[in-house]
């Protein structure tokens, strides 16, 4: 028999801000493939399209006009999920039938007024603009006590369930905390309650040292495949200084932010010279007026792809009903996108 | 402020079995759908393909032959993302990265010779050799000491990433336990050391009462559309009495499992007169040696479709972020499943 080896044989990686298992199977990729393919992202948009309800000027289907915006444009989702005056109450048939009125606002953030862009696309000075509205609504939705969690996510391509194509992000803000952000919170607690420091300022100084991981490292931050990322490219955008929030961000730490950002999805867009979809978020503090010093932000990136712009990673079966299961290992993913130009393909 | 509104207002319900949390929005399906598609099934295919690999007498990539099998056959999947040989080792460096050897087995089950079929167009009896084909495998694998869990479920449609549209399931079993059923059996156990009874039989015991979410009851199986259910039309098939595994059916147990197996099938069918896809498996005790009188077996249906055959929910951006969300209620969909025929619409 020979010996156990990482990059060869099936096996499971522990997230520890999840506290979660992911099983890894190396050998897979030889698997082929003759199921479901995508349509690849249309890769020619106007600037600008008369029928998109998120572009300036053109009336929303409640009627709003959006206005000539300039840069980045922020208004509230015309079909929240959540609603700030949900009348309070709550269902509970003993410990089997538990549920709760919940209230939130949800928003629409448009990124920039042009229709044909996305985050790779754009400049870097008017990305941080985008940075910046995220911190004020942070700031501005945490404030209100019925408000103590703000989820900030992009959905990216309509293989992710994207109704529109010009470049948006969304943010769901609510009263509970979240399962996925309260899994973290707990683990970080124990963490930080145990070593004075936080998870990920421990975790990033390890991969900093391995660096086979590690996609790449500005001054401000530092982009990588998680040890147990479950997506075949899952990326996080890591600060290097612990921050509860994006608020604690100095001026240079947004433009950093903001310059991340771009170079993860320029990278991404090279692998399959495609727009390349995702799912992205950042997890930060709750809101709910404590201090939480466990916590330490990090921004999050899920895309489905696996082998090519149009054969995606299904996430079934054995997936959902015992544990997420991946089919290349986090080194070999970090190596083939390090490899990648840092340029835009387009370009 | 009108009064709390369960079929209205948006609110979170808790499920006690993985001890997680649902957004639901009932107000939000009057969201326009301007996203993806999905192909619909191909609904006319030949009794036999000479192209498909699971047919009888074909040969798979490996070479290897069908035999001209008659009802059932089980082999060993070709691409197994699982092997029982992998050399045991583990990597821990830290607590942060935690990483450990696995092996397993993973089976592949064609549930006809015929590839015209699915599990609603065959008959009680031919699915109830699905059954024993289960049970045999659940038996045999679970004997093995390296074989601590045995996950048994069915990928159904190229939307659920089913690369082949032969009816088949598959087995995937290995040594640790998967974090979804070692969930729900912390669950059970908590709820079983208070209560002297399973969760699912107390469970069960109330929701036949209500009824506004039971399906149909049978003499042993109920179908219902679980309280906490995250997909549009998720149900769960649970057996009256309460069982550890599906070994401990009597054979009018198995009879009525293919036959509670085969009504919900139909059912789904004929929600959008589509072969309706899915992920669907059976959670039970581990193979682990020990006895589990807190497990309470039940088979679980994941399907994705949301408004017709071609419009799916997105578990995406707020989904994988931050917590499951659904756009109408359980017992919305419940009434709706209810109201459809019982035989199958191509009849
Ligand atoms: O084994 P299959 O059917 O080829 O593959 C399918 O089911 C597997 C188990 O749920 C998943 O890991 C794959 O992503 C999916 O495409
Ligand atoms: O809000 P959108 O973009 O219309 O909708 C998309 O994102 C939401 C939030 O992740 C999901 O609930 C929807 O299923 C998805 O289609």
């Amino acid at each position: 028999m020979s010996e156990f080896q990482f990059d060869e044989h099936p096996h499971r990686r522990y997230n520890p801000l999840t506290e979660s298992w992911v099983l890894v199977s190396p050998h897979r990729t030889k698997r082929p493939w003759q199921g479901q393919v995508e349509k690849s992202a249309e890769d020619k948009r106007p600037s600008y399209d008369p029928t998109c309800y998120l572009c300036p000027t053109n009336t929303r289907s409640n009627g709003e006009k959006n206005p000539d915006y300039e840069n980045v444009y922020v208004f509230t989702n015309d079909f929240s999920a959540l609603i700030h005056d949900t009348p309070a109450g709550q269902v509970s048939d003993g410990e089997l039938f538990q549920a709760e009125s919940e209230s939130g606002i949800c928003k629409v953030i448009c990124f920039s007024p042009r229709h044909d862009l996305t985050i790779p696309e754009m400049e870097a000075k008017d990305i941080r603009r985008v940075v910046d509205a995220w911190c004020q609504e942070y700031e501005g939705l945490g404030t209100d006590p019925k408000i103590n969690h703000v989820q900030i996510f992009e959905n990216k391509g309509f293989v992710m369930g994207c109704s529109n194509p010009h470049p948006h992000g969304q943010i769901w803000a609510q009263y509970s905390i979240p399962d996925e952000p309260y899994k973290k919170q707990i683990a970080q607690k124990k963490y930080y309650d145990r070593h004075g420091r936080t998870l990920l300022s421990d975790y990033l100084t390890k991969e900093l040292e391995k660096k086979e991981r590690i996609l790449f490292e500005h001054e401000h931050f530092v982009a990588l495949i998680p040890f147990w990322a479950v997506w075949p490219y899952e990326a996080m955008i890591i600060p290097k200084r612990p921050m509860a929030s994006i608020l604690e961000m100095t001026s240079a730490e947004r433009d950093g932010l903001a310059e991340a950002y771009r170079q993860l999805t320029i990278i991404y867009d090279n692998l399959f010279e495609v727009s390349f979809p995702y799912s992205a978020g950042i997890h930060q503090a709750p809101t709910d007026g404590d201090v939480h010093e466990e916590w330490h932000w990090h921004f999050v990136f899920l895309p489905p792809l696996l082998r090519s712009a149009t054969v995606k990673k299904f996430m079934v079966g054995y997936e959902m009903l015992a544990n997420p299961q991946r089919d290349i290992t986090p080194e070999q993913s970090a190596q083939r996108l390090r490899e990648l130009p840092r340029e835009h393909y387009k370009k």
